[in-house]
């Protein structure tokens, strides 16, 4: 097998996430190795840089430079929302083979999975070897193939932190509290708000997910039947939750503002928990009902990382380095659970990751649809690592006097 | 002076802080080591425990118990948020004095002050010793005469790691940000939003608190003016601001729910961000504008404890049981800042400290009223501490080809 010598260029696609920026440091770091690798190109703002040729040299960025760029939260080469088509996919490989591009590393999600898959086709078409690895990325944990996305460990790491914290607040001034949490399609990160839970009573004690469809009935008798039997009630709600009939909840309170593919808005408002919040309200006749929305947090928090999911983002960028330099392959690369808690990593076809997203599976929901099971915690919680301590008084009752 | 024999009563009031556990442990541990303590009891949901006679006998917790609670978020102890008149303090003090009870210490805000303040001067009317101790915690850093509040470092902390990752997050995915955090009539919070600069375009780009009225058309104007400068812009806002004629602009959205002390909900809803929101969306034309409500996860959020914070939050608790158990005085705790940085305790009147609240001095605040000063990061940073690792690409760009 011949050498391909020429340049690696990297870019990052989508919605920051806490580490992604270690899949980019991994890939470059790692392909700086090769002496068949003249230099290292980073694509500012994801696709669209690469069409305006803004690149940086990361040939000579320093070390610690990158090292430290790895540590830090959402996409150090700047992102874009761009869904390129295959014009624009055409004109991503022109400006590739213009600069001498051979191997070429998009992290990014489902949508970067297709870019990839299409460049990749162009560069076949033309005859210009190019080899092209998609490096998975997302807080929503929403990739075929792989077992689990990196970004996704800590982002859950947020939501379990935050809804442990919410949880012991609400405990020392009961009432409803409604959590709206990132997820248009899938519920993984709503789920993972189950995993700060410690003593029974803990909350959250209600988790509703896209997956599964949502009455404003059942929701109230939920919460309702919580709130007798704990006197407060902690709710986890992805901001994707549907009707029966399919439609967001949280789409007839937005502006309807889509983004380029076609997608009404859902995070950057607090509309849904607002909404959730107001039935409580009016229908159960409870006074105290709060609702946040976890928002850009969940994605770009400084200074909250599970340490697997920084050493898994940091790995999937060096091993697409190493597929495509070493073995001269295409594919995404994915992660493949081989232990209690162990992985490994593999290639897979760009088309099997390519645009159709994943949900969670039947086994990660209970019956009633409103929580999640044990397997599912049995799942994610390696991702997200150990919690900080957090512990109740334990210290025997005093007896009354004066109301004795 | 004769050695006043009896029990210790610790409570916790109003909202819960990231340390107010630190204090309740700081009491507990120190007043166990005294010979003339005879047992230390908890109340639980703060002065409505102490109406129900509902106390933990803390004397028999095990150390490793309150030190594992120490480090968890939210009041230990639960709270409440009855604010107790002259009758309600009456029973107070009636509880205390039929368990025996010599030391009363209550921490919380300027209302816990000043139940201290009535529950003391009642025990001296009845001619019974009662010491009687208010130990300082508030997010809002709000508190008269001491130089800062523990709470406020950690959720300080907090809001600054939340807008460094917004302002990382809003660099790769460019648009307008308004985060809204906590602060009905002080700033101090919000303006915690600017301890994580770092580059002279990072955000917060405008911080508006309650200390100075906004209106609509000076918010516009000056989003526009940092849109147009750097094509993104970051907005820090206190859930409490208000219009010129004080009214908050958060309350005409809000459904008017008012809390014992007759405050209208600002928390728990994300309508203010929305509205904000709405007007850059609507008078300005720019497409993407996101509002998030950082709600009470600056609270309580599990896993975000600034250290100097954390320290002096278990010394309050512990000067509150040396100044009432070896010296037999009443007060509420409060810090000097004697060096840059490093502190010491006195103890102030409850007078001083009860029912009055304190705002932002101006010489924190910027002239144009949508800022804060130098002097106020030199007065925040050592409260907050260092913050996680967050660096940018340092690497020359390529020259282009294609478009050159």
């Amino acid at each position: 097998m011949a050498i391909l010598e020429g340049k690696v260029l990297v870019a990052q696609g989508g919605g920051p996430t806490a580490v992604i920026n270690e899949s980019f440091v991994g890939a470059v770091l790692e392909s700086r190795k090769f002496p068949q690798v003249t230099r290292v190109y980073g694509a500012i703002h994801g696709v669209r840089g690469i069409i305006e040729e803004d690149f940086y040299d990361l040939t000579e960025a320093t070390t610690h430079n990158l090292e430290a760029v790895s540590q830090t939260p959402s996409s150090g080469l700047l992102s874009t929302r761009d869904k390129p088509d295959v014009e624009y996919c055409r004109n991503v490989f022109k400006v590739c083979q213009a600069h001498g591009v051979r191997y070429f590393f998009y992290i990014g999600g489902n949508d970067s999975a297709d870019t990839c898959r299409i460049v990749n086709e162009e560069s076949d078409k033309a005859g210009y070897e190019l080899r092209v690895i998609h490096i998975p990325k997302t807080i929503d944990n929403d990739l075929r193939v792989t077992d689990h996305c990196p970004g996704y460990g800590s982002a859950a790491k947020f939501v379990a932190q935050a809804f442990a914290g919410v949880n012991l607040d609400n405990r020392a001034i009961p009432g409803v509290y409604i959590g709206v949490v990132m997820g248009r399609h899938a519920g993984f990160l709503t789920a993972a708000s189950v995993l700060g839970r410690k003593y029974p009573d803990d909350g959250p004690h209600l988790v509703y997910v896209p997956e599964r469809p949502l009455t404003k009935e059942r929701f109230l008798r939920d919460v309702k039947a919580v709130y007798d039997k704990y006197g407060r009630c902690i709710v986890a709600a992805s901001e994707g939750i549907t009707d029966p009939e399919g439609t967001a909840i949280a789409s007839q309170f937005t502006g309807g503002e889509k983004d380029a593919h076609g997608n009404v808005q859902l995070s950057g408002t607090g509309a849904l928990g607002d909404l959730l919040a107001s039935w409580v309200k009016n229908e159960l006749n409870i006074k105290r009902v709060r609702a946040d929305t976890l928002g850009y947090l969940q994605r770009s928090f400084l200074g909250c990382v599970s340490e697997v999911d920084q050493f898994e983002a940091r790995e999937v960028g060096e091993k697409a380095a190493q597929y495509s330099i070493w073995h001269n392959l295409d594919g995404s690369v994915a992660i493949r659970r081989i232990g209690d808690y162990a992985v490994e990593y593999f290639l897979a076809p760009l088309s099997d990751v390519a645009r159709v997203s994943a949900s969670m599976p039947d086994e990660f929901l209970n019956a009633e649809g409103n929580g999640v099971t044990e397997t599912f915690v049995r799942y994610a919680r390696p991702l997200v690592g150990t919690l900080p301590i957090m512990e109740r008084i334990a210290a025997p009752r005093v007896e009354k006097i004066l109301k004795a």
